[in-house]
């Protein structure tokens, strides 16, 4: 059968075109173009599970930590498997990416999320394009919750999340294989407290790809998204404090 | 007692048989008989467990998540525990495995799971062979899921899970001993988010074991079937770009 | 506080009584007498817990799979943490253990169990000795469950526990730190699937424990006990087929 | 963004003040300081989430045990993570600690625990200082539940946890990267049990900082703590047992 397909492929004139990105066994030959699959294709998949979890007790936590925990196993050794904007801007204020590579990862992520959140559209009945606030993944404060609280519980979370990938995958010695499964669990954690107030976002691209899916919450998102890069700065400036910054960026 | 058993065993003559294929500390001889022995009895643990557990919230996610690291653990250092067609299907696509050898894993799943399923329908009660829809195991779309949500869902799941197991277990550098606990930790995500819809099978041994067993979904059995192993190819594609295939395998 | 208490026991005469068996560092000299003391409170907090806990859904379960996952780890690196007849008699079989060295591991086990559900009777209101049926801890079939199906469940939950600890733990290579994960995961899935026909002990010392604290489901306890050093059996036979007897006991 | 935000700290002074403790990496000079402040702000995560958790079957054990897991994680390579009183105090019995070290380590790990309190006291819609009793985290026996009850549970479950620290992160060898994940899921285990009695602190500075915050449940509050330091004494002599004081300890 792959034979078959690749044949097929071969035919359709898709593989002569790629043919020239790729080496002899069939690796794309671009470490930073493999970086970026990485990033798109795991962040779709993470708003794709997470996205779509019904919301209760420990369900949608556990969805959206676990399947944060598989999605950085499964491009940790490929990008570093941020899967998250925050991650990545927090990576870039110390120093530990450059901020044009930080940039296109952002944008793998965001599409990413967008085309998750598309995907689970087309595969949701009676859901679809625009439906607006409620729908899967969309995230909105709670009946009483404040901008204030979004802000803080938003900003707390991330802190958290960011917190744990620096002690875990940044900093020598992290926690090696385990380090992905220390990040998700931080995420089920937060999601559990902070959830019932804001939603649990803790990422701007899970925040982004559902309100441009679904035109949900447009307004309040840029209130999430302010929040979460606050939030990974601080959990920033509190690892140059404990661990400091990248040691190639000390000369700055 | 363990002697008192061998020594009844020797009486009835199956220890004479057997002798042949074991060495002096009673392993079985032939490596690959081992790997189809752990095939066989992996799966039908996972379907026993798996198929059996009550569906709801996080029960039955949590059941086949565990059950599959558990599995896994037991099983990986012998066969490399796929416990899945779809999974022994991918690395025959991307060369980690001769077609013949992978078919025969695939036989011994089916066979496994088919038995699991009999196992349960002996100690539940109530249930019998032929018990139809319904019986616990068995897929099948919910209320109101058309056939094409069950396939994208089954695909994007398989995907997911097939993508961590390349990651974890497959490429170089995996993620050594967490790899078990990242592969069910994906099933575990997939499962609550897909579970509402198709039951979250991601296995074609899971879905002909109890559609044999109590002939249930047995049309629809094939889709299920056909999306596993799409979604199964479509890593294997994926991760040749990110990995390359087996290194063996190039000049295939 | 430390100092002082040391004072009080050294002038109640208990230090004076315990030197002879001390290192300088305190540790107890005798590596065997530790590994005893490991099982027994191994056991008596993995009855404490695992015992006391709500039956509902994922709560049980979690709560057993867990406590065994802690316990584990915390007495593994003294005594192997078997805390269950079953995979210590496994291990005899298998050639692993001398059978004296195991009876007494059984022995501590046993005995543990009984302490710690002596403990959860002085700790939870209203409870008490002999509470009969029903009292936290106590294993029975559910309504309309077979002898049969509590032999059958038994013999398939504790084939898959022990199977897990001989891949995680005992044969080599193993899943070094993650081993106690593989094993606390399998009760947890096991525990969902079969606890609502069985309650899902898997383990002698957990079975006898209550029943001798509450006298409860004395009859049905022989079956359990049965049931349990079968499937460790079966477990140890199949082990010997995937990795063959301990290396030093092919010539017993 | 960075640079812009530690141009303006610098304007406003606080980097001047600051740079005398910093190297050339951004990193905080003295190693202590880093301990405290990595307690400081673990213990405030772990307050913030873990106490702002709906209470309810698995929920609460759930983002308590992985709230655990994740600050562990975070900040283990910096000052050890006790994150706890009750574990500093037992490091400190059994010589792995000077006591003026520890006790400087409480109090950062009380003063975290009141700010996480305060944090989320500003999150919470209606939440205000000194809401009394019910609020959240607050610590106080359930209904029918006696002052024997609460202290025996107390001190049980906290036995519990650091015999698993011991052995995870003490002793040699240890657990390596899942000791974090084996401290966490105890906790997780024992919150089961023992959480529908005594609701489950097993750290004074969680029972201190919400009974500061809220002015709830003060006078049981200090029974709760002896427990918890009388809980951690037991299993810093059963660990003398097993393993013996620190290597440097014997000649104290
Ligand atoms: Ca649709
Ligand atoms: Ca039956
Ligand atoms: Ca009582
Ligand atoms: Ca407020």
């Amino acid at each position: 059968l792959p034979v078959v397909l690749e044949r097929y492929l071969e035919k359709a004139g898709v593989m002569q075109k790629l043919r020239p990105y790729l080496d002899a066994s069939g690796q794309v030959k671009n470490e930073f173009a493999r970086c970026l699959m990485a990033e798109f294709f795991g962040t779709l998949l993470f708003q794709m599970f997470g996205g779509s979890a019904p919301a209760k007790d420990t369900t949608a936590p556990a969805a959206n930590g676990f399947a944060l925990v598989a999605v950085i196993y499964a491009f940790a050794n490929i990008s570093g498997a941020h899967i998250n904007p925050a991650v990545t801007f927090a990576l870039i204020c110390t120093g530990h990416m450059k901020w044009w590579k930080g940039l296109l990862y952002m944008i793998a992520q965001i599409l990413g999320a967008i085309f998750g959140a598309l995907i689970y559209t087309s595969l949701i009945p009676a859901l679809h394009l625009g439906a607006g606030a409620g729908s899967p993944g969309c995230f909105g404060p709670s009946a009483g919750v404040k901008n204030g609280d979004v802000f803080g519980w938003e900003v707390m979370m991330t802190f958290l999340l960011v917190m744990t990938v620096y002690a875990a995958a940044v900093a020598k010695p992290g926690h090696g294989n385990t380090a992905p499964l220390a990040i998700g669990l931080s995420l089920y954690a937060a999601a559990i407290s902070g959830g019932p107030y804001t939603g649990a976002s803790l990422n701007p691209a899970r925040t982004i790809g559902p309100a441009v899916v679904f035109t949900c919450n447009v307004g309040i998102s840029f209130l999430y998204i302010v929040a979460e890069f606050f939030g990974a700065a601080c959990a920033a400036g509190l690892s140059i404090f404990l661990y400091g910054r990248a040691p190639d960026s000390v000369r700055r």
